[in-house]
Parts: C-alpha cells; sequence; structure tokens
C-alpha cells in the first residue's frame, strides 16, 4: 500500500506583505482604469504574506526570459536539496532507496530536468527513474502524487520521491495589464516542497484510489502565452466558478470508492483562490474549517502552485495527523481545467513497530552510522 | 501483460535531402573556419532526406519564439490527431477506451499541454489521465512507453495512448554557429507517432521489464540553452561516446532479467546517430543488420527525437512482426545523458481468435455502428 509521508516545505527568504502587494499595485499603475476592482480582488484573496526567491525590487524588473530561467535554475540548485533531504529523512529512507523522481514546476524550464542534476550530486542510484512534468500547472501537486501511487501500485517494493519547485514570481510579466494578472501578481509566491511515496511502510496518507477529470472546453482559462519574454500567465475571470462542474467529479470518484466526497475526516484542497475554497466547501456541504490546511496555505504563502498540495499535507502532518484509517481526499487543480484526486486513509505503523525499528537501527548503527533507519514494514 | 500495438507515423510534406542540406550549410556558412569539418560530419550522418513541417526558406528563418511556438501549436494540432487515429485503428480500440495519453514532445511548449486539446477534441473521456513530458528529449519515446507500461502493470485493464510530436526545424537557430549545432542542422527531422499500449490483448510487443539509466556527470552534453530566443540545442561532441558506459547499462538489465542483451531477436534502438548505431552494434556484439529498423529510420527521416523509436517500431511491424515469443529490447537515449530500456516479447493472439473478434463485431453491428471491435484478449 502507498503511503504518502509527511512533506517538507520551504520558502523563501524575501517577504512581501498584502500591504506591500497593495501599495505596489498603486504605485505601479496609478492610471489604470480597473485599478479599483484588481485591489478589491487581491485584498479578497486574503493572501497575508508571500515568499520571494529575490527581493521585490528585483522580481519586478524583467530581465529577459533567458535571465530569468537562469535564475529559475540557479536557485532550484540552492533550495531543492534540503527540502529532499527533509523528505528522505520524514519517510525514514536514504537517496539510494527511491526508485523514481517525479519533478514538477510549470515556472522555469530545463532540459535535462532538475531530476538528473540531483541523481548526480545527491546519491540517488543511476537507474532511478526520472519524471519531469513541466506543463501540468497547479494540478501537477496531485499528478505527481497519482502518478507516484500508480507507481508504487505496479512496483509495490518501490519508493518515490516528489519535488515541487514553484518559483511562480519569476513569472512576472510587467507588461501583462489585464485585471488577471494584476490578481494574479497579488496571489502567487513561491515554495519549493518535497515528500516521499513510499511503497510499504511509513507514516502518512495511505493511498487508495486516484482519478483525473479534465472540464470540457476550458483549455484558454488557465494558461500560458509563451513569448520572447517567458511565459505569461493568463487567468481568465471564469475560473473561480470551476467548483461547479469539478465537486460533481470529486464526488464521483468519491462514490466509486463507496465513500461520500462530503462526509470525510480531512480534506487536502489546492488553495488557487478563496472562492474556489468557499465554492467547493459549499458544494460538497463540508464546513469552511474542513479546507484549514489549504486556506492557511494561501494566507501564509499564496498560491504556490504544484507545492500547495504538499504544504497543506505538511499542515496535517504538523496538526498531528489524523486517527488511524481516517479517510481524506486530496484535490489539485490547474490547467485543463484539470482536476487531479486521490483518495487515501490515515496509516501510521502498528503500535510497537517504531520502537522496533529504532532498536534494529541502534544495533545496526555501529556497522555504518550513514544507513537510515530500515523500512517500517 | 502490457501490449504495445503498431505505431501509426507521419512525416510532413517537405522534404529536405542531404544534398539540400550540404549546399545550404555551404551558403550559409562559406567562410565558417570549421566547415569542412561539419560538412563531413553531416554527410557521415547518412541522413539521405527529412521531413520538415514549413518549406525550408521558412524554416531558416527565425520570426521569434513567440511565432515559432504558435507554429509548433498551429502545427501539432493539424497533425497528432491522424496518427492518433490510425494508433486507436492499429489497436482496435475506440478514444473512449484510453485511460492515458502520454504527450512527449521537447520541440515546443504548451500549457495545458495537447492532452487537454486532444480530450477536447477526439472523445476521449474526461477521466483519461494526461501526462505530458516535456524534458526527456529524445529519451521520452523510450520513457513514454516505460510509463505507460507501468501504469498497465497498476492496472491491468487500461490502455494508454502515447503521442510523440517533435518539430525538430522550429528549433533551428541561425546564430548557433558551433559545429555542434552545424552538424545538428542537418541531422534533426519533424515527424509525429502515435501507438497504444493495451493492458491485454493486442499484437506487438508484449512489454515484461524497463529501467533507466543515468550517465554520471553528463548534464551538459545534449542540453538547452533557454533564452530570449526560444530553445537552443547544445550537441557536445563527446555525445557520441556514450554508448561505451550505455552498453553495460543494457546488458546489465537485459541480464536482471536473463535474458543476454548481445542475443536477441530484435533490437529498436535510438537512431542519435550513425557512431551510436556503429558502436552500440559493436559493443553488444550484433551484426548492424540488426539495428535496421533504426538505421532506416535515421537515413529516410533523420533524427526524429522521441519519435526515432515508434518509428522504427512501426518498421518491425511492416517487415512483418516477429515469431510469437520473440525477444527483444527498445532503448531511447536522449538528455541526461539518459537511457530509457525495455524489454519485450512479439505476441500476437492465439491462432482464430482474430476470426471470433470479427464475427462478434459483424453479430454486434447492427446495434451500434461505431462501436470498434471488441478487444482481442
Amino acid at each position: 500500500m502507498a503511503t504518502l509521508c509527511r512533506p517538507a516545505v520551504s520558502v523563501p527568504e524575501h517577504v512581501i506583505t498584502m500591504e506591500d502587494t497593495l501599495r505596489i499595485a498603486r504605485t505601479l499603475h496609478p492610471d489604470h482604469p480597473q485599478l479599483p476592482l484588481a485591489l478589491r480582488l487581491i485584498e479578497n484573496t486574503g493572501v497575508a504574506r508571500r515568499h520571494l526567491v529575490r527581493p521585490i525590487e528585483e522580481t519586478l524588473e524583467h530581465p529577459g526570459f533567458e535571465v530569468r530561467n537562469a535564475r529559475y535554475e540557479a536557485e532550484a540548485k540552492a533550495r531543492v536539496p534540503q527540502v529532499v533531504r527533509e523528505a528522505l529523512a520524514h519517510a525514514e529512507l536514504r537517496a539510494a532507496d527511491i526508485d523514481m523522481i517525479v519533478y514538477v514546476s510549470c515556472t522555469g524550464f530545463m532540459m535535462p530536468s532538475l531530476t538528473a542534476w540531483l541523481i548526480n550530486t545527491m546519491d540517488f542510484q543511476g537507474h532511478t527513474r526520472q519524471l519531469p512534468i513541466a506543463q501540468l500547472g497547479c494540478a501537477a501537486g496531485g499528478a505527481a502524487i497519482n502518478r507516484a501511487h500508480d507507481f508504487c501500485a505496479a512496483y509495490p517494493d518501490a519508493n518515490v520521491l516528489i519535488v515541487a519547485c514553484e518559483f511562480c514570481s519569476l513569472c512576472y510579466q510587467p507588461t501583462d495589464l489585464g485585471v488577471g494578472s494584476l490578481l494574479s501578481n497579488g496571489l502567487f509566491g513561491d515554495a519549493v516542497a518535497a515528500t516521499v511515496v513510499r511503497g510499504s511502510g511509513g507514516t502518512g496518507i495511505s493511498l487508495e484510489r486516484n482519478g483525473s477529470h479534465l472540464v470540457p472546453d476550458t483549455t484558454d482559462w488557465i494558461s500560458y502565452s509563451v513569448r520572447d519574454t517567458g511565459f505569461h500567465f493568463l487567468l481568465d475571470k471564469r475560473v473561480p466558478t470551476t467548483m461547479e462542474p469539478l465537486a460533481p467529479a470529486l464526488r464521483a470518484m468519491a462514490a466509486e470508492h463507496e465513500w461520500d466526497a462530503g462526509d470525510l475526516d480531512f480534506y487536502i484542497i489546492h488553495a488557487g483562490g478563496p472562492r474556489i475554497l468557499d465554492d467547493l466547501s459549499r458544494f460538497l456541504h463540508v464546513p469552511a474549517e474542513a479546507f484549514r490546511f489549504s486556506r492557511a496555505t494561501l494566507t501564509e504563502y499564496g498560491n504556490i502552485a504544484s507545492a500547495v498540495v504538499l504544504d497543506a499535507i505538511r499542515r496535517l502532518f504538523d496538526e498531528g495527523g489524523a486517527a488511524d484509517g481516517a479517510r481524506g481526499i486530496v484535490a489539485g487543480f490547474g490547467p485543463g481545467i484539470t482536476a487531479e484526486m486521490s483518495l487515501g486513509r490515515w496509516s501510521s505503523p502498528p503500535p510497537g513497530t517504531r520502537r522496533r525499528v529504532i532498536a534494529a537501527t541502534v544495533r545496526g548503527s555501529g556497522t555504518d552510522p550513514d544507513i537510515a533507519p530500515e523500512p517500517v514494514a
């Protein structure tokens, strides 16, 4: 049974508050005819602060796609290894125990992807599968979990490392002046996150079923326009209405599993914006409180794209997890419009297992201090 | 058992011969100090002709990344549906029978990826999984086969559509004047290809084992430099030597499967260039003739990136396939440097199965003429 272990999340050191964002918007666009609307939309996001890889003055410049992308690569190499190490430690595994790395990121482009660099520099084995995904946007966190789940279903002894690296601030486009762009400039934040899906053992969300759903004929609602200046993010005003068609998709997948999507023990929902969370809780008839992990991510970090679901899961862990067997759903939403959904139960090792593992590790520690604890089978 | 069915391959209508290529190189770079070397390298590729999505005059212009990428999208939408329809027909399936679409392409970038457009326009179901891969370059054809195999291992009743869309000519960079670039300008071609991996039934390569191998510390041997002018392909002169570390990786994977990589019945090898094919046949001690499918792809189409392995498999089918149970290997090579390898046996339905299916279809045809023949179980 594939188990998603405690994620590691890191946000950069440069902080921008809601007040900063509003002030900058007023300063940059004093004569914009829709400035009041944009400011109201930004205020409504509830995003209190965001974290950026570069200082705000530098973020607001556009030095060209080449420089931006080089910055993406440098920042990724500087920030990803630490969350990978933490995620491996949380899963009680070494890099050498990983069979596949799923790397999701839509805010920069590298070929070879960062997977090759990670394998070369962090003691992963040469036969580690590489699955870089750049084109699923905010849904990619859910997609990564689902493909990791599938891989462990195919190879029950396998372990999959998931890395989400999103530096949305490096896609800021000063010449994009639509209301959707102004809102996006106040909504998205930067973060890196990692987690391990263990084929056996581990404490976390034991993955039982996953599914995908494409909302028909909405490909232009969330998209990139690819230009000489890089990726231009286009956000249609209809996007906040997407929970109406997506709530039934969540319900349907849960029903196939003989679960009621409106009666689960925990909810990990993509915090694309406040309306998405408000609407989905209403359509599923669950209290807003059920989405507290996603809401906290949105408030404290902003929309961190594919990293949202991993950060929300991290917050579930921080709260102490759930009762053994508690049922939950993970849902990422992104371009397509696509939902990547997963159902699972909270799972912790049987009482006593942990103690045995620690004892075994202590016994073995004299021979090879670098070996991490054995998998909790 | 996952079976890779007959691929469909299509090359564009604009043809450029080796003679054209040499003439253009002489015309564009008369004073290039290494022109004679570049011409010799191009002649050595053995690429007789290539197919381009646009006429050569237009191909040689660089109208900017935005225009190039818009052209990519338009050409993909114009050319992909036909190979998808053919691949589905070869697999005797309908679009609605497909559970996942793996779309591999490194020569343009779209978000949402073409998977969403295909689902919307070609009667795929809304719950079809989307797996777009843009960063594995020429290895992505092998990776697509391997991830499709894994998916069918996890869900034995599933069917996976693979699409490879490579318009290498849209990455031509007139300002790149290194010998590696001049060689690449004479080596790469355009093509689209598709195939279906059926979880059960079907005629083709029954996939038994797959693996990946990264050659350490070679990330800069094959790479994209991402610039304001788009993707700049960088090819290091050490690349042709990579079969020395990769041949043992192929041998090792075959040995794990208790097969001898030097004694298989068919070989589908990425035709990156002639040296790769020459060296690998030498290192594996197999006659050059064993690589005839890949060699034909290289001669007639050039290096068509991730589509090479699908086209070489198509040529195996055109030759009549292999004896039932014949053992073979598929190997894609690309940036990383990464090898994506797969072992399988030729498999055709038991005698008489096909006739029963046709009879069943004829019996059912009065009720729903749109339904394709039942899977050949």
